[in-house]
């Protein structure tokens, strides 16, 4: 069933002024709104939540009944259930309750909880949450105050979650109430009907693809939101991934290109596509500061788009957007085609600490300009760019003199000459150096114990797209079915913001209970798996 | 403005079933639902809540700054607001949320407490509340998520309220927020425009009148509610006396009729009214013990409904039930026409302890089987009940007979001859003994030390129509205002459930913070005020 009445407020909240050129004009693409589709969940179990050595995070929920027998009995104060839906959902939940053999004479209070992983329900919420560096309203805590019994109470919020738990903080000593039924009303935009399993997939390939598309699909809604629990900004890197994946699996064009759209109407006075955009209450820059290498991914962003969809159309109303954009990041470039060491941008690739970030950056900006001069020749407008393909050469060439380190055979970064696994990635995505260069570095940096390795799925899967740039498809696969692999063996529903396959605790908040677990820029391996399919890779190797 | 929106929810709930003699009819003239009509009040100032020895209960709001000063500037965690909106009312809060310099990056978690009376504020809210004797889930708390920002944010549920303190939980490090605004829409089924202040009044007795009216005001919705913070039932013995005000203030004549037959279509098996019934989700019987006294009033209410709006038709629909009203009384009665000690029944009269009933409950029969016959004759009913007249003769004498103490010259209850002050009231209502008899036991019980004082407004009122009944108006006309006056005098907005003069911390529940402090039965002032001044009683005199 479609959700209609949501997506009538969306549109209507699209129809309000936002920030950038496109406002200007009166012209608001954005306000095609894809429209959400609902499915009624039920939980499948009541699990308890105990300490476990060998669980993720060493928190594991065991199931401790069936539902039904949460169901029809009296309820008292301190009463407690968590119930498993079986699957990660983004959507609203909606609890019936009754009354047993006299009407309820007092209100019905009741604490949720809602939780990805089982470790949300197993530490201490609020206390742990206050050491995070971002604001503990994120995590998902509800108290409601129920009136009326017998009545079906849907909570108005909408959260993200595999369980839920419910404690009775307060009801009458009188008439007492009863759980009559929980369910829940997932929402997506994506249409779960044009997904198509791998054929004759390994069990394993299978687990990892099934949960890269729930994570899109839980992320998925009236635009492509970053992590559907914490942040729900649309953001131009998870934006680019979402898009691959969805291309591979729902094919929900219409989110992508509204999703684009956000972006170019939120544009700043530079006319650069935002960073982030809020959807709503209105469409709006997130004015945070400009992040460099996502930006200079919007006219791959957009080519993509438009060779995966046809749609040239919104791709020439967005080049204007794209032009910009390669006009913004190169005020970060000095006039040697190097990327300034202080250029004033958020300079992202990871949320990796200290590592050096310019060789990454190089990368990205030179892979952004390739992407929009062929564009630009798709559109007939090479004629506007006619410039980008000199400076692109002439940074690569700038790379291989100053980021090259010939005796250690890989690319540095920054002024102490800092050696990643992303630096190695970008360059060979940008294509610096000859493919021994790129090969060999690759190579030797997964052997190099002090080289920064990734953090994120985000930067995994550009270590992933550096190594099949460089031809190494099957290391590349090899290492989408340890990483991402390594989450579902560990449990996963969704793919998580953050992964580091030696420390489960690993947080960019400095509070496991604020990442977000089904995070956009974890979901390529759907991409990945079937590109792999499609061009006959599929020897296994290892990738260390 | 009329709430068309709320009022469609009741119809609809209205149209369901309900229990007793009239569901099986397929005939519901409680559909006739009172439209809601709302006002938008704004706080009038910021105030704080301090202990003071001298103040109602020992806390008092005063003010602390314009309610300007809480908006338009950055607030972060802990940050707290009380604003006082001058007035207690029922209704809807509206919170306006903006940001200030970016956007707000999380969401808003902002706690919320309402409160009748300062102390709700001042004590400590869950702690003291557990320990009283029903659930905490009344105390109106309630923690708020807010998403989106800037937005306007209306918490749904509704609260009887003055003070409202807000409390910043949890929000955002980055883009800060504030608030722009803060109203609420208050919601009665009174018509304020009909309400007539009581010409030449004095200051004092125009300041009752006016807390009365605001009583009746924020009880009076879609049904008589008997306390809107805290019990919304439509309780019969609270009806008699927001009817009597009524018909002397805002004279809404649908609501008492829609209430009345709530009450008659909840009837249980023996066709007599409801003791109380819960409006919602669907109108049904609380199903708790029957109060023999009130049921008793039911046909006094039917008969004073009938006069006051000229509705013989309801009269007559509600006439079987008002006829089973007076058998099921009656059932209480042993063959010489004596209330029995062991009933069955619930003897209510007062929220008082220790003081034996059966006297007074001797005199609200004998009170009510004399209004049965009337209501009876005026709709040429008298053959169905012609032997009422004889019974309430008969008890009369047995009072005489059985409760009168000659030697202490008052009226006496129970086995062991308890005195109080309502078996007085009573048995000057029904008119037992003579008049001097009843004139003379009302004026010696209140020199009687030992003789049980009433504890709630309920209980005053019937003390005050006692005396009435006994032609001591003045003295009831300076109860009155000595009473209810005395709320006033400590800072009441509307009138409470519990008053002792002598004790600010008197509560049924054990817990002044379950207490309601706009309390049905409490509105009878402003019947009392205008009946003075129509029978001439203004001369003031003192009554102990």
């Amino acid at each position: 069933m479609i959700a209609k009445r949501y997506c009538k407020t969306i549109a209507a909240a699209c129809g309000l002024l936002c920030l950038g050129t496109f406002a200007t004009g009166g012209d608001r693409p954005s306000d095609a709104c894809p429209a959400l589709r609902e499915r009624t969940l039920k939980p499948v179990a009541l699990v308890k939540v105990e300490r476990s050595e060998g669980a993720f995070q060493g928190w594991r929920a065991s199931r401790s009944g069936t539902t039904g027998s949460a169901f029809g009995r009296p309820l008292v104060r301190g009463d407690e259930f968590i119930f498993d839906f079986g699957e990660h959902l983004v959507g609203y939940v909606k609890l019936e309750l009754g009354d047993i053999d006299r009407p309820v004479d007092a209100p019905v209070r009741l604490d949720l909880s809602f939780a990805e992983v089982p470790s949300e329900i197993g530490e201490g919420r609020e206390g742990a949450a206050s050491l995070g560096t971002i604001s503990p309203s994120w995590i998902q805590d509800e108290t409601v105050t129920i009136d009326e019994v017998p009545s079906v109470f849907e909570v108005s919020r909408r959260f993200a979650f595999r369980y839920m738990r419910l404690r009775v903080r307060a009801c009458s000593n009188g008439g007492r109430f009863s759980l009559r039924g929980v369910s829940a009303r997932a929402v997506s935009s994506a249409d779960l009907s044009a997904f198509r399993p791998i054929p004759s997939a390994s069990p394993e390939d299978d687990a990892i693809d099934r949960v890269a598309a729930a994570t899109l699909r839980d992320s998925m809604q009236t635009c492509l939101e970053d992590g559907p629990k914490r942040d729900r900004r649309l953001w131009l890197g998870d934006l680019r991934l979402q898009a691959l994946a969805n291309y591979a699996t729902f094919r929900n064009y219409e989110v992508v290109r509204r999703s684009l759209f956000l972006l170019a109407e939120c544009a700043s006075s530079d006319g650069a596509p935002a960073t982030a955009v809020f959807e709503r209450p209105t469409p709006r820059s997130s004015n945070g500061r400009r992040i460099l290498d996502y930006t200079a991914l919007f006219p791959a962003t957009v080519l993509e788009y438009m060779r995966a969809s046809g749609d040239t159309e919104a791709a020439r109303r967005l080049w204007p957007t794209a032009k910009a954009a390669c006009e913004t990041v190169l005020s970060a470039v000095d006039e040697t085609g190097l990327v300034r060491a202080d250029n004033g941008f958020w300079n992202f690739i990871d949320w990796q600490d200290g590592f050096d970030r310019q060789a990454s950056e190089q990368g990205a900006i030179v892979f952004g300009l390739d992407r929009a001069y062929e564009l630009a020749r798709a559109l007939g407008r090479e004629k506007e760019v006619a410039h980008l393909p000199g400076i692109a050469a002439k940074m690569r060439t700038r790379a291989v003199e100053a980021l090259w380190d010939g005796s250690r055979g890989v690319w540095k970064s920054g002024r102490d000459g800092n050696v990643s696994w992303m630096s190695q990635a970008y360059m060979s995505i940008c294509g610096a150096g000859t493919p021994e260069m790129r090969r060999g570095a690759l190579e030797r940096v997964t052997d190099m114990p002090d080289a920064v390795r990734p953090r994120t799925p985000y930067a995994y899967h550009y270590f992933v797209e550096g190594l099949w740039c460089a031809g190494m498809k099957s290391e590349a696969l090899a290492l989408v079915r340890e990483y991402w692999g390594g989450m579902v063996k560990k449990g996963a529903d969704t793919f998580w913001e953050c992964y580091d396959p030696s420390d489960d605790m690993a947080s960019p908040y400095r509070s496991i209970l604020l990442n977000s677990y089904c995070h956009a820029w974890s979901c390529t391996p759907s991409y990945w798996l079937r590109r792999a399919r499609e061009e006959g890779v599929e020897k296994r190797t290892n990738v260390r």
